[in-house]
């Protein structure tokens, strides 16, 4: 038989939950076992590492329109029905058909003629360059700053080489990557107001290394659209070094990337439903899109599977939560947000009333807290919860942030957001590259994200927020 | 210039210091402010990545006795010199040879025949077998208690199987290791008190993979010395599976290791001498030697390559500690701990005074936190600075590892040992094994952990323990 929460809590905590006192702090031990119950299932028999190999290794790059996406909206709900949910259901969601086509071409070209093959990657929904490519003088800029003061005299004509390093002093590298990132979100439209035929972006990553990474970037209406690519840190290394003592070389950029029609595509989404408060919804998701380069291993199939892995250690438990637990694979998180917009849109629409939204997309690493975007009343309520995760290393809960696909409808005066934080070093070696592959999921870590979630969601689904 | 910290720290920090009232509380934000330059200079200008580069790539595989040990012993000398230490010199230190000579050939042969392959590697300090190799029945046990049941009867002139897999549920995986780690280091003198003619080790490993892992064993002088090897953990799965349904199955071992005439070899030793108290001596290591069957990049490289760098940094920075900082690369951890023994030896014979002895050992991944071996009130002084680290994401004081090779001085009575905490999901995974490579080591993670060492060095520096 199922065991109910309620029956398990003792019958104080059940006296001073009617009476709206906070009651986490006064059943610390019962909530103890419990969140180690779920830890050693998790541990112990947890489907996620098994399901992310799938995902990854068997659909693999899953950009929205495309037919692995068709095919992960498939597994997922195939998945969640094994997991255990009570219901699975798809939601509609028109996606952006972006395809990168023929292999991108790069090529610096110095002015005594030598060409260096610089390997390069559109940027996602850029255009295409003219089918003989777009050749140019190179000009490099770090900030917009400089690119400005350059100004249409400099720029015109000329291809802007974006060369913005990560910043190292960052101890977590998502403040380096929202602080080199609007090169690539903004980059290519502001190249574009001084005459810029194309823009070439020092990847966005940590480290030095030989990947190009892909990326959205979003155009200006009003401004010319012109293509824009990534080359690897170590090429912008070489190229930044080529340009100091060869200033007038040029760039040779070919890309045939472009964005056919709209697709219909899903969210899917699975439920426990609530035995007191069905209508109290904790929804809990991942992105199921990912870039086309690799297998979208840490973005965001690890998410995913840990979501997925929460009704599994529920039903594995025979944890009936008082509050429905809902998990959304989210689709095209990487250019559109389409899914978390229709996902807040729907619940919106249906007059759903959700308690909290959490989201997993930093990796799937070593967990160590939870970011909370939510009022500081909320935020204090949730803090009475801490200890009962020290003894899983989860300690950090200061953070503000949640996650793309639930921020339509999270945040402080709206649904509290929660954002599973975990080790960042790692992220940006990986991210939107073609080495974002199975084998850089490490099961302990995955597994212990969705043990950290599991937990939260348990204490959630138990007491409300 | 160089800054002398006395200079740098406001004068009623001095006033306190001599009345003996603990100062660290009292100038967080000139604590503060040095930490945050120490994690700066580090992250921007660290040398430790290109130096575990070199010592994993270029000198590699560096067991005790071997040749590129003593290469490795060279090579740190000239690094420390270069990292800016005062003087550096070498400790003397008689190490054993053990050499592993020919592959190891390891067989499952089914009782109808058939032979199945299955790759090993010999315990280190484990014997040969006969030139032939010794075949016999295979006999799984999980545990001691389960050896002790069959006991002469059942595993006179048989193969011991210890198959006993990592406890999941623990967090840390080095408490796994512990609790597992007694079936490789007494494993095969246990099963020769019963007459077992070998024994075969399930690896010591988090996960399932393919690579066996080598580790010390000692036998003990009075029974008969056994030959013993590991196979992976996969392999361990596979053979437990045949046996459960041939249970007569047999094992083939060939192996010809040996232990050679003991060696010459080194600690090497670099300091920079305090300008107040140069009597006062803060040491820091890792060991240089590793096992022999890849680069021992994160066992341990890592460590040697985080001490070098606390003396870089302080030199880069220009700061004249006020008492001594000594970096210590001991040898002969793995097989012996005859560097630790050593170090401590000569610390008792030259009457040194040790305030402190810290170690990186455990893989050079993310830092979290400081284990602290050493009295209560000790670790109390050492908690008030425990704020200093929150922004570093180091917040774990809890734990009392501190380092083997730390370990012949350090414990309540005696030196104040610390060890640096690290996220320890993926170690498991390559300890001791062919996977354990330059690649498996991030630079970010490893130079938060050199910065964490140094920023805590820093402070015992200017405040004593």
């Amino acid at each position: 038989m199922p065991i109910s929460f309620a029956k398990a809590v003792p019958f104080i905590v059940f006296i001073l939950c009617v009476t709206g006192i906070p009651v986490a702090a006064q059943s610390p031990s019962a909530d103890s076992a419990q969140i180690r119950r779920i830890f050693d299932e998790v541990l112990l028999n947890g489907g996620a590492y098994k399901n992310v190999e799938e995902l990854t290794s068997q659909i693999g790059a899953r950009l929205s329109g495309s037919p692995q996406a068709a095919k992960a909206v498939e597994w997922t709900e195939k998945k969640l029905r094994e997991a255990g949910a009570d219901s699975v259901w798809l939601q509609e969601v028109k996606v952006p058909h972006w395809v990168r086509g023929e292999k991108e071409m790069g090529t610096l070209i110095r002015s005594d003629g030598k060409r260096q093959e610089v390997p390069t990657c559109a940027l996602g929904m850029s255009v295409a360059t003219p089918k003989e490519g777009v050749t140019a003088q190179l000009v490099e800029v770090h900030d917009f700053d400089e690119l400005k003061k350059l100004g249409i005299e400099k720029i015109k004509g000329k291809i802007v080489f974006y060369n913005h390093p990560f910043d190292q002093r960052f101890i977590n590298t998502f403040d380096a990557y929202g602080e080199a990132g609007k090169y690539r979100y903004i980059g290519a439209s502001e190249a574009a107001k001084y005459g810029a035929v194309a823009t070439v972006l020092r990847s966005l990553s940590s480290s030095d290394n030989d990947f190009p990474h892909t990326g959205a970037q979003r155009y200006v209406d009003s401004l010319p659209k012109i293509p824009c690519a990534a080359i690897s840190t170590n090429a912008a290394n070489l190229v930044s070094r080529i340009l100091k003592t060869d200033p007038s070389a040029k760039f040779f950029l070919k890309q045939n990337c472009r964005l056919l029609d709209s697709v219909l595509s899903y969210n899917v989404v699975g439920e426990i439903r609530g035995t007191e408060h069905p209508e109290e919804i904790i929804v809990a998701g991942g992105h199921l899109d990912s870039w086309d380069l690799a297998q979208g291993a840490t973005d965001d199939a690890t998410g995913v599977v840990q979501c997925i892995e929460i009704i599994r250690a529920f039903k594995a438990l025979n944890m009936e939560p008082r509050r429905t637990i809902r998990v959304v694979a989210f689709m095209n998180e990487e250019n559109g947000l389409g899914g978390g917009r229709k996902y807040a849109e729907l619940a919106a629409t249906n007059q759903e009333k959700h308690i909290a939204a959490m989201e997993s997309d930093d990796g799937g690493f070593t967990p160590f807290g939870f970011g909370l975007n939510m009022e500081a009343n909320r935020k204090s309520r949730i803090g009475q919860w801490k200890d009962l995760f020290l003894p899983y290393n989860i300690w950090r809960w200061d953070g503000d942030g949640d996650g793309a696909d639930i921020s339509p409808m999270t945040g402080v005066g709206k649904v509290p957001g929660i954002g599973l934080m975990v080790d960042s070093q790692p992220y940006f070696e990986l991210h939107h590259t073609a080495a974002d592959t199975f084998d850089k999921v490490n099961k302990r870590s995955l597994h212990l994200g969705a043990a950290a979630m599991a937990s939260l969601v348990y204490l959630l689904s138990l007491y409300g927020l």
